[in-house]
């Protein structure tokens, strides 16, 4: 869920000199508007990793936009009063009115996640957590507050580095916290649970906006952005389209200095042939050693690729298959769907599909196609596949719980790897068949696609079920990364039961 | 919450046989247009207490309707197959295709409800499982199928007698239930969790609907009725008018037999004088004695009146306060929202003049004001005062688990009595200020306002929070009955912390 907000964005002084004088000028002529119309109120919520920045975004839109019409709130140790009252009842008295802004610091997101962190609330007690909170902004959103979630968020050792910075710097020393974040485990904690919450709040009337706080331009102008859209968006919408459409138009990710996930990977990966074959026939073995093991045979395990064409997700397969007998596995091939299943909410085949205990299967390209395919070629409206990811999320969550191991893979190659292969492929007589002309259509959308994988990996690598990314220009490299990858996932699950 | 269905409804033969042929005619009509378009399938939902007539009510249907296009499906004991699979999958594999209907008996309400009773899980355990439930049916509402859910209902009495002509009926013996629905506390238990699962689970995608199960004939019509008129709105709307709008336009209680919660009270209910005095003096000198003990002295108390114009609101408090000294009580006085309150969510005012803990809080009319006279007047839309149901709940659910005693008072009188009091209040100059125009326009609308407030108390009236009904013809049996009813609930309060 944080992969694109680790890669170290970042803009540089120039761009971001040219372009914050027209972003505060439209920031302030939206929050004038906003006071004139006053038909509705603005609730901005900040949360996140401790050192992203959080106090200086603050800091920073009370410094662009009038502080006037701000009021900000920090909700730390509950006062006498509060504490005589329901818990949200702090939070209701300091409701901004309609026209102006309110930014709530340490707010009902942080109470639950520092609770989760410290073992204060179980599982069970952070859902009713997170529901208490839906309602709760259900019910804003409906009464016609316009809310933003921001996730301030930063890697484990950029943060790390931070609060190193602050401990030498007298004028940052103050900061202290509850939670103890020099501590390794409690990032680790802190990030996990917090990946649950965010999944479980991002709702197409108060979605989370993830940003990456390590460089400070690029947080500002990406944090200025999302509000601006938004804000835009609502003022210029009657009450009456309100109800039915919404103002967050925003990706959860913005796309402000070109660095995308996929760019970041290392293509130049790759592995000599002696090295390959030595590997190859070493991962093999531990497979069919591990698909023994007493802890699989009582657990599905689903192993998923998604990937460029002719990134080798086949031949990948393939290095799995070998190893194994026929009746050990089931290759699912994913295609456009029936008539049948058209019949069917979506996701129906593919629950049709899913492992039963003791069962391996392998999904050639899966469900996901409904936010790739289906999103980029318009098979299905911007609607159905907003809401896909949530239906993607609860989905998996359902398999991973009840024990099934769920593998899933990103086969990444760069256009010109691409292009080499197709013209081989077109050479090669047995080969001809794997190329059409709808590869070559797909190909002169391949920026689309890669905005459509970032935001897929951004919203669906969980926890519980994470992408890995497979750096597929060197077919062995990538053959052997999938064969590991799975490996050593199954026997971290088979050391979780032990 | 199940007030309305206790009540004894039911139709006599004449009118039930002159509805029901247009009633099946139009209902196979419909089914037929829905496998026509093939758009959507419908999937029906049955629960609620045996005995009430679930299994009768699916054979009426497949009786009614062409048998072919209904699937039935009961779930009760998983199959091995089914264990091997996540939870959901018995389920997904049952879904109706498009143009058809399915019945899930047994479904995920009846499993959540027995591992609650059974004390198999504990309230977030339930909480979870709600918010599982309520995933799955949004996406499945997305993905345009059309649900019902009908929560069959009986009175504990009424229930007990149907299980007692069981046991003497040889075909109806077979009857066995994992659940021993002999033992009052089972269905004291089924019913408080059951009213938690409809509350925190009726959404208006997917409300439910009570029945009333006693008379037969009742309960077919009601539940015919229901399917035909959510069929026929889902039908006559094209695909992107159901996306913003609701097929569910049916109340939550048909108005079928004309017997409305309000005319089952018995209004001539009355006291003597002399018997007055003295019940006036022991409650008074009870509720002193209540107030000082120091669990209340921890807790917030909140008494709230509604009520018919002239149904006596204001001396009934004033037998409250009488016994009090003015500094240990507050009275809220609710009249039209000022242009503060009205820049805020509705409930702001509300939440900004609840009882801190130790207090005492008299609210002269609430917020159900939204629900009584903003509705039946127009001052806010059918969609604003449906969900304010929903955010009522929510209010009051978290007053109370904050340790708030919460105590409803629903005063009532009959048409006559009103028009006297408005009388004698015109003729009498000091009482001449409290009776208007408006009050003489609001007797216009009675057959409204009844019906708002049999919705009211149907939809929140709830285990944490119920309704009492005052029957209020009678002054002095109106005035002992908030009393008592009052040192009641403080009383049990004390003894639960006992």
């Amino acid at each position: 869920m944080f992969e694109s907000a680790e890669i170290g964005h970042s803009i540089d002084k120039q761009t971001y000199d040219a372009q914050v004088p027209a972003l505060r000028e439209a920031l302030l002529s939206a929050q004038y508007q906003l006071k004139e119309q006053a038909r509705f109120p603005v609730l901005i919520l900040i949360n996140g990793i401790e050192g992203a920045g959080k106090g200086e975004t603050i800091k920073l839109l009370n410094e662009w936009m009038d502080p006037r019409l701000i009021r900000v709130d920090s909700f730390d140790t509950p006062t006498d009063e509060e504490l005589a009252h329901p818990p949200a009842w702090r939070y209701w008295r300091k409701l901004p009115e309609k026209g102006r802004t309110g930014i709530f610091f340490g707010n009902w997101y942080s109470k639950m996640l520092e609770d989760r962190v410290h073992g204060r609330i179980n599982k069970a007690g952070l859902a009713l957590q997170i529901s208490q909170a839906q309602r709760l902004e259900r019910m804003l959103c409906d009464e016609g507050v316009l809310i933003f979630k921001f996730w301030m968020h930063l890697s484990k050792d950029r943060m790390m580095a931070r609060l190193e910075s602050f401990r030498n710097d007298p004028l940052q020393s103050w900061r202290i916290n509850p939670l103890d974040w020099q501590q390794s485990k409690t990032y680790d904690k802190f990030v996990r649970y917090g990946e649950y919450i965010l999944r479980h709040s991002s709702r197409e009337f108060a979605p989370w906006y993830v940003v990456e706080g390590t460089d400070e331009r690029y947080r500002s102008l990406a944090v200025g952005r999302v509000l601006l859209e938004g804000l835009q968006a609502a003022l210029n919408t009657t009450e009456d389209e309100r109800r039915t459409s919404q103002p967050h138009t925003a990706p959860l990710m913005l796309d402000l200095d070109r660095l995308g996930l996929l760019d970041s990977l290392d293509m130049t990966q790759a592995l000599e042939k002696a090295e390959y074959k030595y590997q190859l026939a070493t991962e093999q073995a531990r497979l069919v050693q591990l698909l023994r093991h007493r802890v699989l045979r009582k657990r599905g395990v689903l192993v998923m690729f998604e990937g460029h064409d002719a990134a080798g997700k086949g031949s990948a397969i393939r290095r799995i298959t070998g190893a194994l007998d026929p009746r050990q596995y089931r290759i699912v091939q994913v295609a456009a769907p029936t008539q049948d299943e058209l019949a069917k909410p979506w996701l129906w085949r593919f629950w049709n599909n899913i492992p039963e205990r003791g069962k391996f299967t392998i999904f050639d390209r899966s469900w996901y196609g409904r936010v790739l395919v289906e999103r980029v070629e318009g098979f299905c409206s911007p609607e159905e596949w907003l809401r896909a990811y949530s239906e993607i999320n609860h989905f998996e969550e359902q398999m991973v719980d009840s024990g099934i191991v769920l593998v899933k893979f990103w086969l990444s190659i760069d256009q010109d790897t691409q292009l080499e292969r197709f013209k081989e492929r077109e050479a090669t007589p047995f080969k001809r068949f794997k190329i059409t002309e709808e590869d070559w259509r797909n190909r002169d959308k391949w920026d689309d696609y890669s905005h459509a994988v970032a935001d897929m990996v951004d919203r669906t690598s969980t926890e519980i079920a994470p992408w890995t990314l497979v750096e597929a220009n060197d077919k062995r490299f990538a053959r052997i990364k999938v064969l590991r990858t799975l490996n050593d996932t199954l026997e971290a699950a088979i050391e979780k039961e032990r």
